[in-house]
């Protein structure tokens, strides 16, 4: 049976967007690090993996993008998910003795507010907000208080102290599914992602952008990642309504092609 | 006398920055995060704070992105540091002993070999790189090795016990140099920081380079940036050659202001 991959423990977002996306019931393994999800999808035929890749309130979680290039994966779909985080403590532990906070460093960032409120508490980032659950019931801790998706309070027994303490309610990450198979959507809501790298002289982003322009092709994200090894030079990442099925999309990609020094077509899904 | 502003503790590479821009006799403080940097400046007539913007080996520090739109302040200058980490640990403890690396997270992140080959070895992300030298030396750890800058040997008397563990030489970190007088630097190097809106529109992002491109104004960065509250939407941050007293340049900015939504000059200084 088909296996699904994601970063972080049983009750993080990566795992809810898995389950939303492939059924509650499929196999489903919680692995370290975002690199060791790329690494077991392309070591396991059929599996899937499922990554954020940018948050409306953080932005961009650039180390999927790099991976994405780095590994020769195909994004086969996409999710959106609303995130709303509780402040969690140990049953029976009072809000007042919590004097330190346990959480995923994105989810931190997206609590500010509310963590700029509590100046006294002392913030300590761990790997994962659902990890944060797993361990602190494993040491027990009374001092200790964590943020976490609503979806921990059953999984971990943990009682939420405060809800929705996010900085803001338009809080949405974009997921996206990864497979090995290179697959095309072509509905009405397809959608393209590749990445292209410049030679740096005036103007060649302007002119790389020209070849979707001059279609009409709408441009939904454009992103810029560093090169290593050539300081101050820059890979773009642009996701496109469209699917190469279609002539027009694949023209606009030859003309990139005839501008651009390289570029990796990342995958055609259905836009969610 | 004027007073720098640097997020972190002293051996930190901000505060290195600042002494380079700013010589090694002025007066420096440390602060906790970069907000607080942005606070002070404002709150302090005749200071200047240094924030790091972007690392040549994991990109924009978006966070400081994100402040100099908040807050009203201007940048000033920049300075461009080479970026090298050591492996360190208390005197006489040995490197088998150490069971904990801490260091900031951008840090690790550029460290990920060398961390890479400790798999055993547990990673804590702390608030600065010479913020962990100064909590091992109060905290007399022997199973914890810290990640930093090679400047803090001498300043918390620790041993080096690996020397440049970055994943690559070519490691630089930009640096931004802000204060409160909006000056505009006039030489050969000037360069000029913008952030713009756009309404989401096919083909909206090339009308307003277009304003760069046709008048061959060269445009070293472009970053993106989600608009809180508006998911899905985004802010972009140029940075181009050039500066606003001359006539060309103001008459970019102008064409700008009639395609885009709101833009915000965020300085215009000499590149370093």
């Amino acid at each position: 049976m088909t296996r699904i991959y994601y970063q972080g423990e049983k009750g993080s977002f990566s795992e809810r967007a898995a389950r939303q996306f492939f059924g509650p019931l499929i196999p489903a393994t919680g692995l370290f690090k975002f690199a060791d999800v790329f690494q077991a999808v392309g070591g396991d035929p059929g599996a899937f993996g499922v990554i954020p890749i940018e948050n409306t309130l953080t932005g961009s979680i650039h180390q999927n993008y790099d991976l994405l290039l780095k590994y020769d994966l195909w994004i086969t779909g996409e999710i959106k998910l609303r995130i709303s985080f509780n402040y969690f403590a140990r049953p029976g532990v009072s809000a007042r003795d919590l004097k330190e906070i346990w959480s995923h460093p994105v989810a931190l960032e997206q609590c500010q507010r509310f963590l700029a409120a509590r100046p006294r508490v002392r913030v300590t980032p761990v790997y994962d907000t659902a990890g944060a659950a797993k361990i602190l019931i494993r040491e027990r801790r009374k001092d200790v208080g964590i943020i976490a998706g609503p979806q921990v309070a059953k999984l971990y027994n943990l009682r939420a102290v405060e809800k929705k303490i996010e900085d803001h309610p338009q809080n949405y990450t974009r997921f996206l599914v990864l497979g090995r198979e290179k697959n095309f959507a072509a509905g009405p809501n397809a959608k393209t992602s590749l990445a292209f790298g410049v030679k740096n002289t005036p103007g060649i982003l302007f002119r790389c952008l020209s070849v979707f322009a001059l279609r009409n092709i709408d441009l939904v994200k454009l992103e810029s990642r560093p090169i290593v090894g050539k300081p101050w030079e820059y890979l773009f990442y642009v996701d496109f309504h469209g699917c190469l099925v279609d002539e027009k999309y694949r023209n606009a990609v030859d003309s990139l092609n005839e501008v651009a020094l390289y570029s990796k077509i990342l995958g055609c899904y259905e836009e969610k």
